[in-house]
């Protein structure tokens, strides 16, 4: 469009030039004006926002991290603005991993790596992220332009390529190892991947970049018939890796697609895609953010609502030679590993006894003997704060009334105290 | 940008016929032709799906339904395509409500009302589906725009509004009650309600709304500190209402964000909405489409991946007299229900008796004795498909190796078996 604009002025420049008649030029400049404006509107691009170079907890709409930096105050992160020098590869830009990328961009991420070959598609409009417009467009292009738009403080590096190819395979190894990001990182150039491809062979191909990188990564999945899915995380040498643990029947030597029946698809929903998507994104944040714990694995049983875990240890027997190394390499190191874990425990016991936790106490929390009723009716324990109320009356407002008579609880104090009571009930 | 091309182009006429020179004709058609050419492409909205008549299970990739209408392929839904039938009404547009309209945007259901009088701020930008383009409309306007832009099949209407004030509250109930989009259907004019308002005093609106009309609804919430949620359905005089078992401390006669510190914000991530929006518009899915078990309560612990549930029955001395009502009327028409249960069952018995649960089937599934080794090992039964190998030995490679000795177990029958047992093991 702007070529023809352009084109336009010239033609109106050309005229006015060949013109005998001045009287003529003052229209042709009104058009040039013309022409000038409708470039304009044409170039406005719709309003993004700019760059922010430091995450700010400032409580202000147009902030849009104090809603993030406030899991600092809620003391749950004790460092939130970290997030930023994380690198993060999502393999799979489909159901799931178009919600992680989105979540992960909106959270503030440092860096996110997105690998997939496949076009965007009206088939997958029943799914979250993509929109009917990007149909045709590769899905690394589409994500881009959504993610970019959302949040330009993310460094989004797209790769357009088969990770099961040899090529393929070459280029995400040496993009997964590049430091340029932060290179004072150890280990390999990103932080953690996330595996949200949809078959076998593209898991096996994760499997294998991260056995032999040492790289922690997390796997997911859902069901072909829409209502389950999982997520687990593979750290190589402690937990089983994919190839410790295979499924019992896989595809070999052929496409997997071409097994499915002619006119036949496996069916998804954009809800269990959250869920997952959800679930594998808040465990990269417990990991990256070091809070809460991360599961080793979960299931989302969605029939049920029933959410199942497990751990798996590797298999000796594994298959994937890299996988051995790793293992090798966790059982020569366990030692040194004990050792820190016993004086990181010491350390804390130690720190336990010198003082209170949290010295500087700014909600002003004190402990209260609860067997004391003064401290109970106390104000400073029970007053609420202007404008609140209880629903239900408060528990002295119960004190009067007599305790109704309970048995007695023996305090089992040993091993020893236990045996005479199995001792006493078999003389009965 | 239209008008300005079209005065453009009377400009161009103007001066045509003004000119003296028709040599000069020339040079202004094909100016004109550019102008032409760039209004076309100034017009050209952004592809949008045309309207789909009916839901095509086809598979096509032009075919934003096909992985939806693979449920019923699938065995996990009866009629996917009744879900153009129903009408869901979401109250609160935010981390939570946008979310599950999305979703049931993409699952195609037939009609969508939005409640909300707030807007999109950049503070919002921490959480799936505002853009930063839309920033300063309001958040029923800017769901519209996405949501029609997705799925333009979708019916939705917009209200902006807050139903806690007098007014807002009679626009809420008449909404509800308008049976235009399907005259058919009994009680109010839509199929469930979900809250995803983040205040106390919002959801007693809701609950005093689904209470007087006796409509199903469903709550959901999220924690200040941005890692727990839970989401519960609510069937008027069943289940436990809003009001039956109120929260502990709530805001009375002020307005509950005023009780927040001055700079102190709520924490809010976008995992924990995505997972609590996908359970909440999955349970909305199995309630409309009959499939799983709808969950009375589930609640979401993301720090330890936990996921509680439970059941609440209806509190007889409720403070809400709607409840209280509807509870009447649910305890006089139990004998009705007992007997449409029994008569349900026995039918369901008598069919179990009668044949066959799948006479035509389809998948060729045949009972096999598994305690005849010649089924086992009959070609039918253990071949695999061309192209599919197993990736461990199958059971009849191990019938070789002899049996382990391991010791036999005591099968216990009863307690007097245990009762010996106990005592054999203390006279050692």
């Amino acid at each position: 469009m702007e070529v023809e604009l352009l084109e336009l002025l010239k033609d109106l420049e050309t005229l006015k030039r060949s013109l005998p008649d001045s009287s003529l030029h003052a229209s042709i400049d009104k058009m040039r004006l013309r022409v000038d404006y409708v470039t304009n509107l044409a170039n406005a691009a719709p309003a993004r926002r700019s760059k922010v170079k430091d995450m700010s907890a400032e409580v202000v709409d147009t902030n849009p991290y104090s809603r993030l930096m406030a899991l600092q105050r809620m003391g749950i992160v004790e460092n939130y603005e970290r997030i930023r020098e994380f690198s993060v590869a999502i393999v799979g830009i489909g159901g799931v991993g178009s919600v992680a990328a989105e979540m992960l961009t909106r959270c503030g991420i440092g860096r996110l790596l997105l690998y997939d070959y496949d076009k965007v598609e009206l088939a997958n409009m029943n799914r979250l992220f993509f929109r009917p417009e990007q149909v045709g467009m590769t899905k690394t292009d589409a994500a881009v332009q959504t993610l970019s738009d959302i949040n330009p403080d993310v460094v989004l590096e797209s790769y357009t390529l088969n990770i099961t190819t040899v090529q393929g395979f070459d280029t995400f190894m040496s993009s997964l190892k590049n430091k340029t990001f932060r290179p004072s990182k150890e280990g390999s150039g990103v932080d953690l991947v996330l595996s949200c491809v949809d078959n076998y062979e593209a898991r096996m191909a994760v499997n294998q970049a991260c056995n032999e990188l040492n790289q922690i990564w997390m796997e997911s999945g859902v069901s072909e018939d829409a209502v389950s899915g999982h997520i687990q995380l593979l750290v190589p040498g402690e937990t089983a890796c994919f190839a410790c643990a295979p499924p019992l029947v896989v595809a070999s030597g052929v496409d997997e697609r071409t097994l499915k029946r002619e006119g036949v698809c496996a069916a998804s929903l954009p809800t269990t895609m959250g869920v997952v998507a959800g679930l594998l994104v808040q465990n990269t944040l417990k990991l990256l953010l070091q809070f809460g714990n991360v599961s080793p694995y979960l299931g989302y049983n969605s029939l049920k609502d029933y959410f199942p875990t497990m751990e798996m240890k590797p298999n000796p027997q594994c298959s994937n030679a890299a996988c051995l190394e790793r293992q090798k390499e966790y059982m020569l190191t366990k030692p040194v590993r004990d050792a820190a874990a016993k004086a990181k425990l010491e350390a804390a016991a130690s720190v336990a006894l010198e003082g209170p936790l949290h010295a500087d106490n700014e909600w002003n929390i004190s402990v209260v003997d609860d067997s004391d009723p003064d401290s109970i009716d106390g104000a400073t324990s029970d007053a609420l704060p202007e404008g609140l109320k209880r629903e239900l009356p408060t528990a002295d407002e119960f004190q009067n009334t007599p305790p109704a008579a309970v048995p007695t609880t023996t305090t089992v104090d040993d091993l020893e105290e236990l045996r005479k009571q199995l001792e006493a009930l078999n003389a009965e």
